[in-house]
């Protein structure tokens, strides 16, 4: 089964340790291994090396070749980030290119699965409905708390997807709720966290492309063209530049006249997006105070608070609760752990500032 | 004027600022100048350099040596802490051998005052009445909280000090109290916190040595007839060897049958005992949320907290309240403000765990 991941992120929430020029995808958040390589590494069971293909922005090139040194995965450098939808189009479009006819997973290159066997057997069940159906099948995380930061999948009637396998057609695609309706949303059972991962054909895909985005399907053409040849980058260049950025869920999912499911899919999903959600993952490492600690940490009298000592410094820590320390060779940051989302606030102003070598 | 400055603290309540090898004496930690500089500098107007005496570790002759450089400060280097008396001792020998008869004021090297005039004036009375009575006159700071963090004076009937100064005969010296009972102290109106500073002749000083401390007075004897020979620091190191370490108040000011008096002092005086009391001291340098910082400094919803960044790097700080971050080139703090003064409990750990190059 061929596998698209999607790479292109910038994010910058998990600052001081992401960076513009090394994202969340290429961190080691788990104390195991880069995001990344974990979502390969999950996959293994169902995609080869050679039926990976990884997409991500132009200047994130050199470190994915270094993690991949000597695998056979395939990479394609995006000129600039234009959302997800000409991502995966250039991923369907590739793949069939490499002979691929079978439905292909599509899936962010940063987030968390606690549950493998759950999710690949989630991601065989859609497969095998996608093929049968020819169809766009979505993974719908069972939601486990209300999280207003998430998109949700309303499911509709259950379908036929044979071979034993739970699926429902789509009702809705949401967007993120308020904290009310994201409760109510939870109680009513009907609904499933959109985690962007979803399966369907090449040709699907690019039937989308051409209906939903014409203009952008035109330019996948010319790219098909100059695969291999000595134009490729200068036409996905080219292409990419007068590309408006959309995000397939707008521009296909919701907006689609195929057939739309759902797979179920409750594998201790994350998306990762706060170092607070981090350390909520990471309860199996935490101490009997609730202390996440990794690098060379003292802790005296601290309870619930997460240290990242990757600054090859000794870090000590008195009387801390709740607090979140991320200390890194050029940059320290210290804050209350149930705000980590506000990161942002910080990054902005250093972005005012111009502070260029800490972003 | 004689002063004799003792810097022979090798405190670690301001680690990781303070080390063993730069202890607190040595810091910045009022943002203008070394505290020892700055006890130096507020006695310029009664007590030239060269008649400045700074007593201190051997270790730390290098820094007060290059601190003072070009002044004809006389510096007098023990060769292993015992504790006050014998330091208070030989500043006394070493200032009468240079011609001092007069009264001399003995003080801490790492103390911060807030009102200069009023100390100074406290000090010239103190000198006066020292003179005069031929006795010990403490300086007594009027208690600002009930603090049982320090010893107390307790004062007696009225001296009749003359030249319009108030004084008092000592009652008691009361070691570290209980809270309540500090309570009952600062209530009473009787007591004074016992700053460790105080006034008397070096004839005085040495009969006191003569009659408490016996052994070390003949020590004292020794030291005066190698003074600027060859055998000095020979003589020094052995009488310093065999002298068991006492305070001078445990051995003399408590014991002594010669006049005891303390003149009042409300000068703003604190001992700078913990990275809280350097932030209360602070406080006009606060920002209005009430924030103390210094260095590249980043804050975000931040309020009462302390942020000391002199690692050379960004530290970026959201959402806290009181705490307290100390960055410096090989180890960072973070703590709860309020238990700041338990920072001996991180120190201690780091001795067993023999991380001496952070020590």
């Amino acid at each position: 089964m061929y596998a698209v991941i999607m790479a292109g992120g910038s994010g910058t929430r998990f600052w001081p340790a992401s960076r513009t020029g090394r994202p969340k995808q290429f961190l080691n958040v788990t104390g195991r291994s880069p995001l990344i390589m974990e979502t390969c590494g999950r996959l293994a069971s169902i995609t080869a090396d050679d039926h990976t293909v990884l997409i991500l922005g132009r200047r994130h090139g050199p470190e994915v070749k270094r993690l991949f040194a000597g695998r056979p995965v395939h990479i394609l450098l995006e000129p600039i980030g234009r959302n997800t939808a000409p991502c995966i189009g250039l991923g369907a479009l590739y793949a069939r290119y490499r002979g691929c006819e079978e439905a292909i997973a599509f899936l962010p290159a940063d987030h968390f699965i606690g549950d493998e066997e759950s999710f690949i057997s989630a991601l065989r069940d859609a497969a095998s409905l996608a093929e049968k159906s020819g169809g766009l099948v979505a993974l719908g995380i069972v939601p486990t708390k209300p999280e207003p930061g998430y998109g949700y999948i309303r499911k509709g009637k259950e379908c036929d997807a044979g071979s034993g396998c739970t699926a429902y057609d789509v009702s809705a695609f949401v967007e993120k709720p308020d904290l009310q309706t994201a409760m109510d949303y939870v109680a009513s059972g009907e609904f499933y966290w959109n985690a962007g991962i979803f399966v369907a054909t090449p040709e699907r895909i690019l039937r989308e492309m051409e209906t939903h985005l014409p203009a952008f399907y035109r330019g996948l053409q010319e790219i098909e063209h100059a695969l291999d040849g000595d134009e490729y980058e200068t036409v996905l260049e080219e292409v990419y530049k007068r590309t408006e950025g959309f995000s397939f869920d707008y521009a296909v999912m919701e907006k689609t006249r195929s057939p739309v499911f759902v797979v179920p899919c409750d594998c201790g999903w994350s998306d990762v997006g706060s170092w607070e959600a981090l350390y909520n993952l990471r309860e199996e490492e935490r101490d009997d105070q609730g202390n996440l600690s990794e690098g060379d940490v003292l802790l005296e009298g601290c309870k619930e608070s997460f240290i990242s000592a990757r600054g090859e410094r000794l870090v000590a820590c008195l009387g801390l609760r709740n607090v979140l320390v991320v200390d890194t060779p050029d940059a320290l940051l210290v804050a209350d752990l149930e705000k980590s989302q506000d990161i942002r606030k910080i990054v902005n102003r250093l972005r005012e500032k111009e502070k260029e070598s800490v972003l």
